[in-house]
């Protein structure tokens, strides 16, 4: 892409009213523009990295045999009155339409997915299932400040599976997790699992994935040693009761994703039952766009982004200076290395300045002084090398 | 994909309430279900053609120069309001907060594009500009019986642009015409451009891409040798009047597309201005699961649908008989081919009829019969050939 040809340019501050540092550089930078609070515009640049997110996330889930469909947002009152959702869930849009008929806009999607598998879940052998999508959620937040990380709109990719017993619920919960934990090393993320109370959807225990940072609003304890991880008000120790080797380290954690084991409440609620029984249910969650903001959260410096190569935008940031960097331009995508030129005709100050805020992991610059060789230079390092195309070829794949 | 590890069988028989053709096949085959009369899940096969289809149009937006962005649907009543829309338009979705705070659902994007390209926009060197998105779109129908053709919740690409003066935008419209009749072709489809009413957008004229067909609304007059074309209503000769050679012939046709020039409504009701000069703007819509609908309006048979090759949900249908099929499947699979692989144990017949009702445009058959060969037969004829794999994916490719 040519940096020239797009219009949505970075700003020289921050918006005044943003009070995160995601909104703040997600909006400096030029990747998304707020429309009101908790709803946003994702730009070309923001755009790409939500659809690079969302694109790691399927093809995860696809790997453990999950179907990809599409469910609708606007959905029928009667569904969500099945479930008392209707009445106890505050964060439910709720409207009427000109005939009088009720409907909720996507908090979730279970009222919707369960009758759907309902249809064709006719015996034993169609269990285990899983189904999952990646669309957009709504929640009538009363506040709604931390810029993408929670939106009253956002991209969620939510999973539902459906099991003939506990066991096998539990058995399919290990192979998520393992998903999960395969997701968020892909995005960067270190995740730690806890265990916590499953709010409105279940009394059974869910299980959150949280990765530390310092901005996030979850208090946690994790252990130096193995997996272990607790949400501080739960746990009161210091020594790690699953090895007993390490010690509990205390830490700021932000939600990324979400496991619920929800029982037989939707079963029940839509009468899904096989051979007499009502299936078990897990409903297992990634915060896309919230995940996108957690992301900037933790990976910035003063200077802007740091995007970690996997769901940056481009794979590198071509500075042409002096007017050159055509060729190199030409040649990359001809590579089909994914290049973002500025050919614009910006101070080398302004467009290194603007390279540094958007944070695409490699910056490439061409000028006079660059002569047959390409200036290379890492978002997250002060090393610059002079190498030639094939080397900066070979390096990029 | 392995059909017999995918839950979303074909039925029987088409759902009693459906009343159109596009619903009756979409459902029956396993492409979409119903949430309630004009809001639809997509399952499996229905999201991979509406991606495909979805792919083409962006990457004929893209090709003239129109930047992808993602706008949300949940908008301000404010933005609506400066329009005059919350009033006039009865198909919008109103809602409101628990804090009493008024929303619209995107019925359409003017009210939100408008605002982002004025912050953009700062002088004549700006404009052109044109910017897209894929979205959702939401309208409070009063009777939605159509199938995907008209749905309450239905996807779309608009692009809008912005121009100096009527001439820039008259030569943009023949650009965006011209990537309009690209899109279609590559659709399978044939479209013909009238001009028509621009309903509450505007009151100049807009330009209809509608596609011959039995089931469309649209009754139209359209020239054998040229490409005039006109709605009926305001035509009643018989002879073409732009080439005066070709004869007028009348058709149904659906409108699969539409472009409004706007004039300055939007540019003057958020104050959109450059050099103190409201710019022309230009909307551009085409409706991406309206036109999936209107693909299987046109392209079936008494068997099923039969998909164009570009938006087939894969491109081969292969039928394993007597447990055979297994290497063909993997062999395919490895050469980049995209198989969907009946491995189930029914019966040759049953196979057969549900690969003519899926629809995809070839039929492999791997059984005792077929020996080192592969039966290869196309969707829309009788022809049957046996083939080695190596032609079969030199065909295919």
């Amino acid at each position: 892409m040519r940096y020239s040809q797009t219009i949505f340019k970075t700003l020289k501050q921050a918006p005044k009213e943003a009070e995160t540092v995601n909104h703040k550089l997600l909006v400096q930078a030029g990747f998304v523009r707020q429309l009101m609070a908790g709803v946003y515009t994702y730009l070309p640049l923001g755009h790409r990295v939500l659809n690079k997110i969302s694109q790691i996330v399927r093809e995860e889930m696809d790997a453990i045999g999950s179907q990809e469909v599409l469910m609708p947002m606007l959905h029928p009152a009667e569904n969500w009155k099945k479930t008392g959702g209707w009445d106890s869930i505050d964060v439910l849009f709720k409207l009427q339409s000109r005939t009088k008929k009720d409907y909720a806009l996507s908090q979730s999607h279970e009222e919707v997915v369960t009758p759907l598998a309902k249809e064709f879940i006719n015996s034993a052998k169609d269990l285990p299932l899983s189904i999952y999508h990646i669309q957009w959620k709504f929640r009538d937040e009363l506040r709604s400040k931390s810029g993408i990380m929670r939106g009253r709109e956002f991209l969620m990719k939510d999973m539902y599976s459906w099991h003939l017993n506990q066991e096998d619920f539990d058995k399919y919960y290990q192979k998520a997790k393992e998903a999960y934990l395969k997701v968020f090393k892909r995005l960067g993320l270190v995740a730690k699992v806890t265990e916590a109370s499953g709010g409105s959807f279940t009394e059974k225990v869910s299980y959150e994935f949280e990765v530390l940072t310092d901005s996030g609003e979850a208090n946690i304890m994790y252990c130096d040693k193995c997996d272990y991880c607790v949400n501080i008000d739960d746990f009161k120790k210091d020594s790690c009761p699953k090895c007993a080797e390490g010690l509990l380290r205390k830490a700021t954690a932000a939600e990324v994703g979400n496991v619920f084991d929800l029982g037989q409440k939707y079963s029940k609620a839509f009468d899904l039952k096989v051979d007499g029984v009502y299936p078990i249910m897990g409903c297992y969650g990634i915060g896309i766009s919230r995940t996108m903001g957690v992301i900037v959260e933790k990976f910035h410096d003063a200077k802007g982004i740091v995007w970690p190569k996997s769901i940056s935008p481009f794979a590198v940031h071509l500075v042409g200076l002096n007017g050159l960097g055509e060729e190199v331009y030409k040649k990359l995508t001809a590579s089909d290395v994914e290049v973002l030129f500025d050919d614009t005709d910006k101070s080398a100050g302004e467009k290194f300045a603007n390279a540094d805020l958007i944070g695409i992991p490699v910056r490439l610059v061409v000028s006079e002084k660059t002569g047959d060789k390409i200036e290379y230079k890492e978002r997250n390092s002060d090393k610059i090398e002079f190498l030639d195309l094939e080397e900066v070829i070979r390096r990029l794949n």
